[in-house]
């Protein structure tokens, strides 16, 4: 951490910072600037507040010099973390394709759809029984009745399931999920991130609609930092001033987090873009990209959809997006599903 | 609701679409264009999900024409909603001014903040004792004895509190608050809001940092929808690519939704900036604008705060801060507090 | 174009409107509806201004159906635009790789890049002679004397030149150069783009830093309109909230753009990230989604460049990079230059 | 500047690196870390280019400390500058009221809304000759007719005039124009900027849709480079997802701007928002935010504008919020017009 000391900061005021700095157990190193002074500071400085120091009368601004992710930084921890999920594992250079609807609807739909992804090549079930609506007036999921309907689609097709949690208090409602889905909107809902590092479920996070891949990561933390290390990042579009696209996928969080974390990457092409037709050269582009896992949207029915309509694919579309994707896994040498 | 029709969409699919929104109980209207055929519907369109129409495969598109929100919507309540707050009223004309530390830290630092925003003012204090931390590694809040703190500071001071809610679950711990918050990363907490609308606590609901306006709507509604018409929008700052500024304070936001809603708006001019030099300048424009209240952050030794230290203003600086708001008050004719 | 009526819109003020419409040309088809009357208007309303009908007494709002682009619509022109340049040809399935240095320094540096740049395979040449620099301290390139330096590299190695234009009046000094390019400060100087129109010259048309694919479309029809229809879009990255990449690649702009228009897309993976290790991930990413041309910085010495050292390869690089793309557009059976 | 080098960076490699930076004239002083080891630059560093530096194999990250503006930074220049404009002065104290129609469309128009700002109170005329529109096939302004109206309006009413200009080869036409103006889509039109520079006329620089304030900072150092120091900065408006206004008004640019540089600041809330109704309340909030001047369209017929109509105000609106502007003004101890 490095602190710029204002022009012609008072030596009383940098004395006294320099006090408080010792206390936190850091060293000040200085270096006298022809037009600034500088204090470089040395030790672990992971505890100090930036804004605590910035506040100080001598200070101009603070930088900070490392990372402020500990457990989920590639530096500290330079393998992959691959993560097993019954069957198929996530993060070993396999590629999962995690398929299914956007909300189970009815058994019929939910097993329909589940064969489908099935025969079509998915590797794992998705469908959201609790969901997150922009309004109180649309369907608002099964609920804890969804949640049966996805294991007894597990039991038919043997697909592990993914869905998603929307609070804290549910959690025992997930004991029989394999992988317990944290969406949008809730990355920064500290409260359930907590929640979720006291389980050991793996857990897919998706990136918030305006966040950083730096703040992504801060999140991964908060669950791993309470003790559950299965974290699979998620990346399903941020939000930009464009409009033809529901919204922007940052097809260079891929190989990016993949420097500066060991943690696998999921890509979520349909919620990405909101629009079906996009979904195969998204996907197409994000295995090629490094992606560990997609997120596919797909409905025995999306005419009769109760929510997402317009991104989800047919069982016939998908199977034709699987044989590309098929085909593009095996020219890179990547097996799907384990 | 209007749907624009593909060129050369086949007589049948417009027939099945037709008789889709039959059974949807809205009538369809044709209107034959030189280039592209138009459909409008009439009757009550809000339970139609656009996505399920866009599907059908002769729709190219469908325009919304009326607003998704209902309760929070001024057209169907033309008054100014105005909440009693114990002796405050926020939205009746008058001007609140909400002040007091981020985080409620020791006894001696709440209640010595108390006193001083009492005596240069301010109408009701604010403290955070569950802390939404973008680092698990920093200070979380006190939690319930952060809760107790605040009511002590109000049995000295007879301000009304304010502090932010995280968790559903907690609601109970925050039966003798007088204003609960929402923070902004929790804006779209679905969960939080509808546990939010069985209380008949007043909500103080912040604007999530890449929501818009009329999603912030939709977000009451959800309180609204569940029976509790105490809200209190505000905003605090939008995320953008500007740096300078840790957000930017969208001050457009004001007499805009003054237009769309009846609820009171609140501004936040400590967190929108993130730079304590321009919260006067900000409040003051505030003000003018029309905001119904402000929340301002002060803590009685920024230099030593545990939290957003550089956003803080002194004891001096806020009653300076506060001289000036008060002429601008007074020049408005808008009385303070009542 | 759909105009949706006030509540209790004057008789007067709505006939007043349709007389407007009338005038203009277009026919009114009225429809009543519960709770809104609504307009479809039916003609030629692209000369119609909406701002012009807003203000209207009776007119709540408007909504466009049609698209404002014509020439550069892929509805009135189904066919790809391919785009000969010199012996490559843009947009006919082939993929072109255009590479070399962010700027021309001196006659040894382009000619070692250039000629590092044809041995690894790339199929067009680039080097900046105007350059576009957000301060005015920094090197602004060698203008006319750089231009000349990349004839005689083209010379050398037979490779197309592309390089950046700033000023209409400069046109004449661009008359031996292959295609030349619009940076993405530049896409919406119109008069810039209109001078172009009147040049019958290849332009390479980058999208603005916050331009949405729209406004770079009618961007290029502002080219077209002129006379010119030789134009390639070229995505290079937008501006976001996300710090860690200098920009924001769009990937699905590839697949949509296509979808809108027929104009050949390029994708510059050196200026979207900033990051020299993303350029071939983000290249292959951008040639699955189906980009017709990358567009790479390559430096014979990137230590000692005189802008943009940190996204401009080594050659040893840029051969390993060639070596996947080759492989990439083998695979999806893409013939690389012509 | 602060040079963070990588963990385990070789000696020879920092010593190259060092050699790099003596050649530069700036010293370097080390600072050994726990974890990390940082170099601090001594010396004048506004020439050392960060991406050169970003390339050296030992270097992690670079950190800048000193702005990269020098005549626009306050800390050079402590003093207001103040732009005498015929009998105006713009920066001094005073406010100045630019009114206008977006563009000048007949002879007729430009004098009637001419002589209606005068009689408001206006102290400045602003109307469009060149227009730069999204679209080829909307109007595309006057140009030279344009211009001589202005002047001819100019000495019907006294107003000195305002006026974009779109080409630097156009300049010798705006020698009887009192201040030119450049619009956002050219704020990095650098050639423009460069011509510019060459004239002593006073600028209106507007900031771009997506540019940063250091960004206009560094396109008003352009101007300033030249030899031109006659700089009014003006937002009018940034990109963000929002929709429901044209832009988001970014107020707290104007006291920041006013920290970080001497020049005066406009505020044009017609383009800021788009919406008519918007315009009183943020002219207020921008006069006590301490803009030294607004900016805002008039027409004396709105409904039959050729362009903008929607966020025109009429003459007798003007009045009415000119009077409050006036009040305002007057509470503020602000004179208007001197």
């Amino acid at each position: 951490m490095i602190v710029i000391l204002k022009k012609g900061a008072q030596p009383e005021a940098v004395a006294r910072l320099e006090e408080i700095l010792r206390a936190k157990g850091v060293t000040a190193n200085h270096i006298e600037g022809a037009t600034q002074n500088i204090i470089g500071l040395v030790g672990d400085t992971s505890r100090i507040d930036v804004d605590s120091l910035m506040v100080q009368d001598c200070v101009e601004s603070i930088r900070r010099v490392q990372e402020p992710y500990k457990q989920a930084n590639r530096k500290f921890h330079p393998d992959d973390t691959a993560i097993p999920v019954r069957d198929c594992i996530i993060g070993n250079g396999s590629l999962q394709v995690i398929a299914g609807p956007c909300s189970v609807e009815t058994e019929d739909q939910i097993m329909k759809t589940a064969i489908a992804c099935k025969k079509a090549g998915a590797t794992m079930l998705r469908g959201g029984a609790f969901k997150p609506r922009t309004s109180p007036y649309s369907f608002q999921g099964l609920g804890k009745e969804g949640l049966d309907l996805l294991i007894q689609a597990r039991k038919e097709t043997g697909l592990p399931i993914v869905t998603e949690i929307m609070n804290g208090a549910d959690l025992d409602l997930f004991a029989d999920i394999d992988v317990i889905q944290v969406g949008a909107r809730n990355m920064q809902n500290f409260e359930l991130l907590k929640a979720l590092g006291k389980s050991d479920k793996p857990v897919l996070l998706k990136r918030g609609l305006a966040n950083t891949m730096e703040e992504l990561l801060m999140s991964a933390e908060y669950i791993m930092a309470g003790g559950n290390q299965n974290i699979i990042l998620c990346e399903r579009g941020i939000r930009t001033f464009e409009t033809w696209t529901r919204n922007t996928l940052d097809i260079s969080a891929v190989p990016l987090l993949k420097q500066k974390t060991h943690l696998p990457i999921c890509i979520d092409p349909s919620h990405a873009a909101g629009i079906a037709s996009l979904v195969e050269p998204l996907s197409l582009s994000a295995i090629v990209a490094g992606a560990d896992a997609l997120e596919i949207e797909v409905h025995c029915d999306p005419k009769s959809a109760l929510s997402d309509a317009s991104q989800q694919l047919t069982p016939e579309k998908f199977e034709s997006v699987m044989s590309n994707i098929r085909k593009m896994a095996d020219f890179l040498g990547r097996p799907m599903g384990k």
